[in-house]
């Protein structure tokens, strides 16, 4: 006999996230504001729907929810712990702010975050990157839930808002991503190199893949010496950078925050550790060693 | 019989590719300013020691070099065009500016610039990422030597100070990601989850290369819609993630940054393309359509 | 017969405004949490204290309050509004959100918000540059309090909140000063002139002041045409700026901040214009015209 | 008998400076690169007009110059130290780098940098503030010259520099100015204020000349205690800020970097120094003490 679980929410991510949990030998009652959207999981084995949200739930089961910002997450959610109970979980996949998150846990029933990375197309591939923070119980519980939807689940921590951090942490390091390379291919247009040229020579190698998996673990652990590349000679670069794109009018805000950070670097006695030391004064300035 | 070429600067990053080349077959004769460090390499076959740069070319001959910055690269090759005469080649691999590069490819030989992508230890198992720029005819003549000591070599253009800026872009990106990964880790660890853990989570997944390869072309190529999400939600995560940085009293500058360009991007009427489209704000303020 | 009005909130600026108002002839009711503040104003003619901040107010009557924060400014004034009744008039000093003051403004009594600018020793003297928003009646009536303080009263909008925005635009201007100051000291001192001399040459005279005066005028104007001093004049000053700034190894995040805009007008094609005119730069990302 | 002296660079600057050295009793012989601007000044007494730079010299005599940039301040000065001699003096008024000045400073005469502040109009009345930099000798024989054409004249120091370093410095606090002011404008307009009025009320005021001279003072001395305002409660107004500007669409992006200024700041532990100790940690990130 299938377990049965609800599911909140069927958007762009939502609907395959559930298409996954369906085809993963789940009963679904799903709720969407607008119904129409459940359709296509409505063919489904053991998918039915419900009218109202809190419907979905039947009391100490397990319920999760996908939805598109905070205040959809609080109004969708709302008496969805009274129906769940003590015993009941409800399983937060949607992206909020912690505090949000904090709010929803302290609603009476067990609660994971459960916040994923990934686009629809990973969704509907089961390839979805997840987290989960929460009560270790809750967690356990979650878990082959989650597994059944991505295809790495990370458990972070009890503070469930935790979870929300680190994907709002990770969103943050996509969006630093979009910004330098739409600066670094402005520059290197104006130098005479077409964007996608330069596309190809700096995204399709494993030359930024391996700056995060290898700086990553350098600055997460501190080890900043010896140097693989001093901080003097990456501040030297950026100051190359920065003078040509000045002369070819280039406005490089990015470019400009990195400057002044190793300047700071360098005053501050740092100029022969690694280039990848700059985190130094970021932690410093964020009140952390 | 082996080809003979020159090489100048022997430094962390100069050796090991001067070794790959010794390695792969071609006589070298090597000068550095500090001669005990060729020292390693005179136990190779086919490997001599000049006393002068210009003592390592001989005319009509190649001569590549690689040194730490661009005064460095101006005075150890002064005198090397005279002797390699216009038959000659000078391939650069150094880091310096594109102006730099436009003066050395004056000096009337022939002039490549082939600045690398990579630490010490690819430079050792031969695994750099090389550009090159140039005349063609002197980039085909170069080609089998950076074939030599790069696992991949990009040919980019006619005008060598193209290459140069290529690099300087990526190892913008490069530093971008340092300064964006310190302040993700600062965010998340304020937030209860170990900078080690964020690390692990945020860069040993696929979640970064992805998005480089995948975003790279879609900036490159414009295409903003249909949105995969839309910067309308992007912005969302960005104002939660300010606000959250906020309540833990965690600069986020590069943050503020990206925000204040998805605000910007809405006030003109892009929140429903892809998130991506934060490009086109950058690109309009470089000149660029 | 003197006029009755309340007063909550006597810290470092509220103190010396209830005094003035006191010797401006009005008889007080005081309130304050820690109740030994108020002791200075007792001996003062008609003023009496309240153990409870409702206590001050009387049904149609006025109260003023000035209170450190949001949410004391909300704390202290709960209940106001009930015992004020439609007919009372609550006149809020304190520095507050929009919002909040929106908030307040719609507890069942009329409502002035009047954030005050100056510290400790003009509130002394009567010298405030006062702000009033709120209905035109309402702020008729409170016209003579707010003359008793301050040496200029603005009135500005019928929305309350609109006062407070001005008054943190004003705390911006301030802090961008503040910020901008120890650029330039810290740019003129690494290059040998000691700050306490750049702050008398920068500060002492009238520059400053015409700089605020002058050009404040033509931005909210949008006369950039014909140029004072153009904006390519000025883009030029900024670059050698920042050349000299990173020779003497000075981080000037403001510098590039308007670097990058003036980069952007000069790339939109507004050289030409005043360089008052980057003002259109950040108009337009504003989405205002 | 009237002194003579040579004048070089008739533009919207220079035209009025020299017309009141010749109202002042100098005979001036001035050169400007288009001939016709010179001819407003050859009406008045003792004005002869040169047909080359250097013509303007003559053997230990003295040459003023104001060019609009570096390079045209280099090339209409070249040869004008070997016709000056080493008994001959230069005045530089140009706004020009303080690495050019010192090349200027080193052509073989006496050499005082002398840049200016004020516009056309303030030329015209002779009430610019004026810089003086350079060995006391030349500055002492400059001087006179300087009280003509300036209200105020500033002596700073032997190195001619150090006064293009306060030139720029005052520059970045005007160009500040009109970024903080723009920014300012857009958050309260977009509240519900016209920019227009935002202006009368913000620096029509001697709010902001006020704050110059005051914190210009207090920062330069480094008396950030007691607090006037504490650093704690100016974050708060930064904070407040920020959210109403968010959440009425408004880039502001000088104030998100005051606010990571702050929040650094009190990780730091200075929240209760007064906000102007906001410059400590721009004095600590250029390694001054």
């Amino acid at each position: 006999m299938k377990q049965s679980i609800g599911f909140i929410g069927l958007g762009n991510m939502g609907l395959p996230i559930a298409r996954n949990l369906a085809l993963a030998g789940y009963q679904l009652r799903v709720y969407n504001r607008t119904a129409a959207k459940a359709r296509p999981l409505l063919d489904l084995d053991g998918v039915s729907q419900a009218r109202a949200p809190a419907e979905v739930a039947e009391p100490g089961g397990v319920v999760l929810s996908m939805l598109a910002d905070d205040r959809a997450a609080e109004q969708a959610t709302a008496g969805l712990a009274d129906k769940l109970g003590a015993a009941g979980l409800h399983v937060s996949l949607s992206t909020i702010a912690p505090t949000t998150s904090t709010r929803l846990a302290r609603q009476g029933c067990g609660y994971v975050a459960a916040p994923v990375f990934g686009r629809p197309d990973r969704a509907e591939s089961g390839q979805l990157i997840v987290l989960s923070a929460g009560a270790s119980r809750d967690r356990a519980r979650a878990r082959p839930l989650l597994d059944a939807i991505g295809s790495a689940v990370f458990e972070l921590a009890e503070d469930p808002a935790s979870a929300n951090a680190v994907k709002l942490a990770g969103n943050f390091l996509l969006m630093s991503a979009l910004e330098a390379m739409a600066e670094a291919f402005a520059f290197a247009e104006k130098h005479g190199v077409p964007r996608a040229r330069v596309a190809e020579v700096l995204t399709t190698t494993p030359l930024m893949a391996n700056v995060y998996r290898g700086y990553g673990a350098a600055i997460a652990a501190g080890t900043f010496s010896p140097a693989g590349f001093s901080l003097r000679l990456g501040r030297k670069d950026a100051r190359l950078l920065l003078e040509a794109a000045s002369a070819r009018d280039v406005p490089m805000p990015a470019g400009h925050l990195v400057m002044d950070h190793f300047t700071a670097s360098v005053n501050k006695g740092r100029s022969e550790l690694d280039w990848s030391a700059l985190a130094i004064e970021v932690f410093e300035s964020a009140g952390l060693g």
